[in-house]
């Protein structure tokens, strides 16, 4: 932590499954995969703990001052990351109706990092909780109350903890507190999100009470009138756990072209696919509405800021979502966006309102801070 | 015609029901409620012209010139108005999946008075056919294309007849031509919308495929993470119809604090009422979103234009609305726009880059011209 260098970055895939495999890289090291049968996450954690001792990165388990998990949904219930015991584990088992396919998994991995790791303490670091200070003129949908006040159908918003990483650096950058500016964040990756930043909090994102909502993804439609969902099921015959996984799984840049990887989609757009060249073209303008959007709620921005994936990499989108937005008092320097480099630029032109900063987001170092801090006071 | 005013305005309302009733109001006169049986819509041509006769507006028939109907819904076929022949009346019918509540009853209407006037044109005008004008990547959801190929799945937007008639009404005052006006034009009745106008021509709209889409309404909860659909059929057992009308009509202001009439909203709103406050802050907050949305992809505003029941009354509103705008542009007067009155006002300051106008709508007038216009030439 004294570094903020991650000393190794790994995952393990398919679990369960006959191609499991575990990859990692250590900070000097190139990415390494070995395919071994990982039978469930406890499997998965003894693997891992096996790679950090045999690297002498870890003697004992116990030299583990926490371990910090990405909880993707913490309801209304979690506005700060969260020491983990019981009542807080029966906690996050009760949002699981709002994120079925991403909670049961968080408490598996909370559940056996606990029993595997007993005494260290573990940290629940939440993605809806950097957005729960939207006022609720903002979070609220208009539905019949009941669905708020029962159910919890509310906008929660994700990507938090990169919109929070993010919005600190440039602050830093900035050399302004926080609580004193005015952002608009855009996390651009395989999934995206925006955030509109008031005094260094959270007042709008354009996730909601899922991450469905919002602006246009590899393969998630984004922003849709509801009432095509009873549309094609009245005109296709089609089930809602059906149209629920084409809106998840088949739309996006996927739906529009065939392809949901960014960097595919500009090939196809550069050798004239008429496809690819609507998806980029629909992917920037829904962009630049939410920029607009913002703009208006926010009333004056300091600073526009591109991260994830494809916001970090892809200057021809930044320029697409920025283009003709003098209106807004954001000017874009067609050079600096394409030349510069490094893990925080500045791309603006001299004179613009609003600065136009491209951030590299560090999810992960974040979440290791947090739980620092949710540990150590 | 020629004085381009009403002589006669009425409904019949409820046909084939025991409280069908005949309402209508002269120029001169104050509005007459009768109630009598009228069975279905054949009765209900001949009571219209029955009093249209004893009130010796029309003699015969064959004086009409022609007969303008409203249609919701001309799908990708209608960018005009189409005087109605047998083909024009079957393209009518095959949108009637898309828009299964309006298109039915706008056929029968079209058929009997083809019936009971014959020889007289009809012509039908189309709430969609001013925003055909919108390019692909603003009419396209991100989804499956074979859901837009084939089944028509895309943003049709509605109320085209009253943002198309306003802007015209604009650019009068303005004295410009329309064709070199950037507008954003705000429907706001008991169903609202919003259109922004480049150049004269219409290049989004928040209303989509149908009119459940965008602006918090009356009854209609307006933009939705569509994946609320599919969390309520699984959390409430909700079939998909029963989701649809909670989400047309109990939703809205009707569903954040009971009321959908604006002023009951306001009269609540004033006594304390937290919930109908609450609605009044989604509602405008909404509104200004795409205020902020519209600026940014239209470059430059020459001017905003209220409309609509609430849009021309509510002054409350279109202040909120346009608060704290100036980082667009846009400066209301305070005092012109509580105390201005007229067809047209302008109420913004008088250094505003954007003017603000209120405008009042008239859809049956811009109906008569273009029927008149497809039937003269």
């Amino acid at each position: 932590m004294q570094t903020q260098t991650a000393q190794i970055q790994g995952l393990i895939d398919r679990i369960g499954d006959q191609g499991s495999a575990h990859q990692y890289r250590t900070k000097s090291g190139s990415t390494q995969t070995f395919p071994v049968l990982i039978e469930n996450h406890q499997q998965g954690l003894k693997a891992i703990f096996q790679v950090l001792s045999e690297l002498s990165l870890l003697t004992t388990i116990s030299d583990l001052l926490c371990i910090g998990h990405r909880v993707v949904h913490g309801g209304e219930k979690f506005c700060q990351p969260a020491l983990i015991d019981a009542a807080v584990l029966a906690e996050i088992k009760k949002t699981i109706p709002l994120a079925p396919l991403h909670n049961p998994a968080n408490t598996i991995g909370i559940e056996e990092a606990m029993d595997y790791a007993k005494g260290v303490p573990q940290v629940a670091v939440f993605d809806t909780a950097f957005h729960q200070t939207m006022p609720d003129y903002a979070f609220r949908y208009a539905v019949p109350t009941q669905w708020y006040a029962e159910q919890g159908v509310r906008r929660y918003g994700f990507h938090g903890t990169s919109h929070f990483y993010v919005a600190k650096q440039a602050a830093q950058y900035l050399n302004k507190p926080l609580e004193t500016l005015n952002l608009i964040t855009l996390h651009l990756g395989n999934g995206a999100s925006m955030a509109a930043i008031a005094a260094g909090e959270s007042i709008d994102t354009t996730m909601g009470m899922t991450p469905l909502e919002g602006l246009m993804m590899g393969t998630r439609s984004g922003d849709l009138d509801p009432a095509i969902v009873f549309y094609l099921s009245r005109t296709l015959g089609l089930a809602n756990n059906e149209i629920d996984n084409a809106l998840n799984k088949q739309s996006g840049l996927k739906g529009i072209c065939g392809e949901n990887d960014m960097r595919a989609v500009h090939k196809m757009a550069d050798e004239g696919d008429q496809q690819a060249q609507l998806a980029l073209a629909m992917y920037s303008y829904r962009i630049k509405k939410y920029i607009g959007a913002y703009t208006a709620v926010l009333g004056r921005v300091d600073a526009l800021v591109f991260t994830g994936g494809i916001g970090e990499h892809d200057a021809w989108l930044r320029e697409q979502c920025c283009s003709e937005l003098s209106v807004l008092g954001i000017e874009l320097d067609a050079i600096k966006n394409q030349q510069s480099q490094g893990d925080l630029r500045e791309i603006n032109q001299a004179g613009s309102l609003a600065k136009v900063l491209v951030i590299a987001t560090n999810e992960e170092l974040e979440i290791a801070q947090q739980a620092e801090q949710c540990v150590v006071g």
